[in-house]
């Protein structure tokens, strides 16, 4: 069952631990969604003191506050509402890091539905600053992960509003991103993609 | 009347546009809250294409969804959670910039009690990683705002723990911190105090 938002955007529900909602979420036959992966990757990021990267907490439009008793608020009615920015952003070797990890079950391409223009704003205004900006790619069905630069996504993002294709082909992504392979600790190592794009 | 976290701090609300609930937060006759005033503030900013800061929603675990009808989800119960990181990040010509804001009506000290330890381990973390972290510290009743590098923070914060006081005196605060007047546009121009640090 899909939640969405009032725009008709479907909600993915966030900081569900071991209870994946979504079974399509899933991928690489380890019961993980890409969301869990990344949480460990930045845990892992965090205690090494390699990076501090966080995800942003899911917004919410709180309404109603119930308040029984004196130690607990419980929300009685709250809405999810459209992010502003991407998921992720921290910091990695004093720069500015910032990006939004998304996934299909394509396996030829890429939807760029799965971006929103406020998605794509930020990460522009970000490029602007010299921010290191990215997407985190998920195929899920191929069990494949890429890092593409946001100054990539932002041309096909160009070339679908002025009539182009919607997606982004698998090729394209191949040729112009970084393919980085499942590990065990950390699951997801984007940091060694920044490494070579910026520290090498 | 105020909310409570389990653990029982109090809950600020947030996002409550033109509708402070706390009457106290409102400082300088003008209606504003400190909140609103860096929202505003960072608007300015990110217009002006000088930096890029956002506020990070209220993190809430979300228990319950309601799912009436094809264009809504509802939120039928959700929690408050304490917040693992700083309220604000961002990127400021390259730099990753991350701080907290804190209110105090006091005309004195600013409390301690303002802060949490995963707070200070965050800004801890940050530092370690090259970062501007800082913390705006509000006096109310004064109407005087004060930008307190997080290093100071963190000595204060030693400070206490090692048996001293649980406050930061004003003076400390008027030595060690920058003092910032409350402007038009932007209204709190805390950029001007990193450009004074960093890079000048």
């Amino acid at each position: 069952m899909e939640f969405r938002y009032p725009n008709g955007k479907v909600y993915k529900p966030q900081q569900v631990k071991n209870k994946p909602q979504l079974k399509q979420r899933i991928y690489g036959n380890r019961g993980m969604t890409l969301e869990e992966d990344l949480n460990e990757t930045n845990q892992f990021y965090l205690e090494q003191e390699i990076a501090v990267v966080h995800k942003k907490p899911t917004p919410v439009q709180i309404v109603n506050v119930d308040y029984p008793q004196r130690s607990a608020a419980v929300i009685k009615e709250a809405y999810f509402k459209l992010a502003s920015t991407t998921d992720y952003n921290g910091i990695y070797k004093g720069r500015y890091i910032d990006f939004e990890a998304k996934e299909t079950k394509n396996k030829t391409s890429f939807p760029l539905q799965n971006f929103h223009e406020h998605q794509i704003k930020h990460m522009s205004d970000c490029l602007k600053q010299d921010g290191i900006c990215f997407v985190i790619l998920c195929f899920t069905t191929l069990d494949e992960i890429y890092y593409l630069e946001a100054k990539h996504l932002l041309t096909f993002w160009k070339r679908q509003l002025e009539g182009g294709r919607k997606s982004i082909t698998k090729q394209e992504i191949e040729t112009f991103g970084h393919h980085i392979a499942i590990g065990y600790r950390p699951r997801i190592d984007y940091v060694k993609v920044i490494d070579k794009l910026y520290f090498s």
